[in-house]
């Protein structure tokens, strides 16, 4: 029997005992499940990496009995992207479905270990803020979280928390998929009034990709002039680039070195899928995301409190870095940081994959003109509907796989005009070019709106978000 | 014939080629030599690494027809250190020498490929300076150097550099060994009037030792004031801690991420020994110790240039770093950085290992009385007379391991008294007692001397000193 068997039969060993563990465990402690799914989690990724490891050096699959050859090679490009077969793809620079679908995002729960919004959050998160859920919300956007309850527990004893995003600048381009994060953080300081802190990651795209430090530091402000387009009060928000607030906070650079100090080489590769020949800029990256999700972080806006809890709304791909920061956290004498997580807006061209910044027709960008907006949804929208007038009037079209009709369900806030737009189009009543009408007309008037907004934004106003300054809350 | 004997002969087959390449050579460009020398080095250690990845991953040595057996581990401590037998071992963190007559510089010159402090260079200094040459230099205690000359050829065309040295601070005592490279720093800045950059890695420390972070930074005031003893010009000399610095200089940031954007683990691991154990802040750190030698990274002295040359003095063990910085530099359109380096100051019982702060006899203190510092030579500095004072009479003493004697080649000053000593004991003329009774007169007052002058070091100073600002020169 080879030792790569054994290896593969481990895996799935413990593959089988992660799916058992959550099921039976099922009332259990909730706590004890993250806990013992993280542990299994970790063996699986170190296996998994034991074998890329072995490939890596001698460039040759593991095998029993034969020793690698003469070529040693030492370097390759990273995990193979189809090491876990039939699996979607999920990290934060690789989304790929293995359905038209899109994502299987029940199943990305119990793989990450995060929890569900069920109904009873829902109605928590209404009861507390004393407000109806976001759409986003409503219509499982946001499907996941960790850890949401504590937050709400403590804001329901009067003690506040803080809201944490970003974004990774890596072009001047936005599109409105872009916009998802910021639209649903605005909503939650807007409900919970309280501050939020902005992360614009210049250093990683420097290191992840081939600009120079002063193109990524453009991209920063740029984009920056299209979060504050959002509507962000300048008196309750802090914009940052990564380049220049590392170089402004003694307190945030602590917090880097405390969380370097804690997670090992052996970790990022597990979490992040880094290989040796990655530059060591990336490998300690990590510790950058993670520093913001503690208030100490922030003197000047938390006067030093070490004990603000922190909450993160972003893209469920970003998951892995806040998984390794709650890791490290307490190993630190700080605050898990609580997480909400969206699914991930789909391309025109269909759910199966994130959109691409780098190409135009993938999505519709910020920028675009109603022309534009209009040509791109009728030309690239990839639709649900039969493929003659004749059979969508008899068999009704698929509003699962229909990216107008998604892009609705983001940006159509009405429920009962969008749960009318899916029953006339799954009878067949409404045609793909009718829906896709639909889709223009409200795409116009948004991106238009957006594109006003943001030309009231000034450098001044940008300057203002991203001082380093007290916001007017007290701590 | 197995694969670990192939690894093995190619090892020094390699070796063999790196010295004749260097005797060669002798004539040829002196870059062409350096460059195949650093080629060669790094493949050499490419396959070093590569067994011991293979241990490390298996837990078993490298050997044809056996895959590894099924009790995987995968963290070790670091490289054994008698990886190279009968070797010297020279890191920034441990030194060991095979030889009671301590480390081999003539062999540790051609393993990191610099170059030796000849008597042309010597001359060179002394006329381009105006000055005779310090008696480090003179006694080989300075004996190795990267482009010096071209720091000299600049200069001579009235293009003026900087000095960058540094400093560990990993306790609140610091020994006479830890003053050679300010000593020598001072002389060099006094000789040619330049600005000099003192960096405290107090990052380091933390992410290296058991410290915590409000430690490190204590330990780097405390340390400052021994070297602001040392009688540096606030006006031309900026010290600075990592943890305040970083923080507080967007440039410097600037310079770290670029360095850290192009050196991968891989090269990390074949320079310093890391593991995939070790954690992502040590693997990280390298890139911290290489930006000071950029000018830019301190725009507040630089005004901005990106090319004021910059010359380390420093002890060899902290080569590694700079070769790094060498290799990375020429990429990132910045210049390389010139050396010069020191041997390590031995400790008082014997020259085969560099001193512990944390043994109290293994050194002289900067803090101990004079009846201390005579206990601690008269009991603990190595001896190299003979046993009997009649042997000794009649046989004379081994100046070469006597640490009395070497103390002295680095603090007695006078060439003709320190070469009449040398006669006498190796004459058998003067006993171990009266040699160690000179040591101790030299010492007493050279300590108490420094202790007046840190006495005199107030907060206040050491906050001047500390605060980025710009110095008395024009660029």
């Amino acid at each position: 029997q080879s030792s790569k068997k054994k290896i593969g039969q481990c895996v799935q060993a413990i593959n089988s005992t992660l799916i058992l563990t959550s099921k039976q465990n099922k009332k259990g402690s909730h706590t004890q499940i993250l806990i013992k799914k993280a542990e299994i989690d970790a063996a699986v990724q170190l296996l998994l990496k034991l074998k890329v490891d072995y490939k890596q050096m001698t460039g040759q699959d593991y095998k029993a009995g034969c020793p690698p050859s003469e070529n040693l090679i030492v370097s390759n490009n990273g995990p193979a992207a189809d090491d876990c077969d039939g699996e979607d793809l999920v990290d934060p620079w690789n989304v790929s479905a293995s359905s038209t679908k899109g994502v299987d995002y029940d199943k990305l729960i119990v793989r990450f270990g995060s929890s569900k919004i069920d109904k009873e959050l829902l109605e928590r998160i209404e009861k507390v803020s004393g407000q109806r859920a976001h759409h986003f919300l409503r219509r499982g956007i946001f499907f996941s979280h960790r850890d949401m309850h504590q937050i709400l527990d403590a804001y329901e004893k009067h003690k506040s928390f803080y809201l944490y995003t970003g974004r990774g600048p890596s072009s001047e381009a936005m599109h409105v998929g872009h916009l998802i994060p910021f639209i649903f953080t605005k909503w939650l300081q807007d409900v919970f009034d309280i501050p939020l802190v902005i992360q614009m990651t210049d250093d990683e795209k420097y290191l992840w990709k081939d600009l120079t430090l002063e193109e990524c530091h453009r991209f920063t402000v740029e984009n920056a002039k299209d979060i504050i387009a959002c509507g962000f009060d300048v008196n309750k928000t802090f914009i940052f680039s990564d380049l220049d607030y590392m170089g402004a906070s003694p307190q945030f650079y602590r917090n880097v070195v405390k969380v370097q100090k804690h997670v090992t080489f052996n970790q990022v590769k597990g979490i992040f899928g880094f290989t040796d020949s990655d530059c060591i800029g990336k490998i300690s990256f990590p510790a950058i995301q993670a520093a913001p999700s503690f208030s100490s972080s922030f003197p000047q806006i938390f006067g030093g409190k070490k004990d603000v809890p922190c909450l993160i709304p972003c893209a469920i791909d970003q998951d892995p870095y806040f998984r390794m920061t709650r890791d490290v956290a307490p190993r630190i004498g700080l605050l898990k940081p609580a997480l909400l997580h969206s699914t991930f807006f789909p391309a025109l061209q269909g759910a199966q994959t994130k959109m691409s910044a780098s190409d135009p027709n993938s999505s519709i960008f910020l920028t675009d003109t109603p022309k534009q907006i209009k040509n791109k949804v009728n030309k690239h929208a990839f639709s649900g509907g039969k493929d003659t007038v004749e059979e969508h009037r008899k068999y009704g079209g698929n509003t699962e796989v229909d990216v107008s009709f998604l892009y609705l369900t983001f940006f159509l806030e009405d429920d009962e005009k969008l749960e009318k737009i899916k029953e006339d189009y799954t009878s067949g009543a409404l045609l793909t070019g009718e829906l896709k009408k639909i889709l223009i007309e409200t795409l116009q008037p948004m991106i238009a709106q957006h594109q006003e907004r943001r030309k009231q934004v000034t450098d001044e106003m940008v300057q203002q978000f991203m001082t380093p300054r007290p916001l007017n809350f007290k701590f």
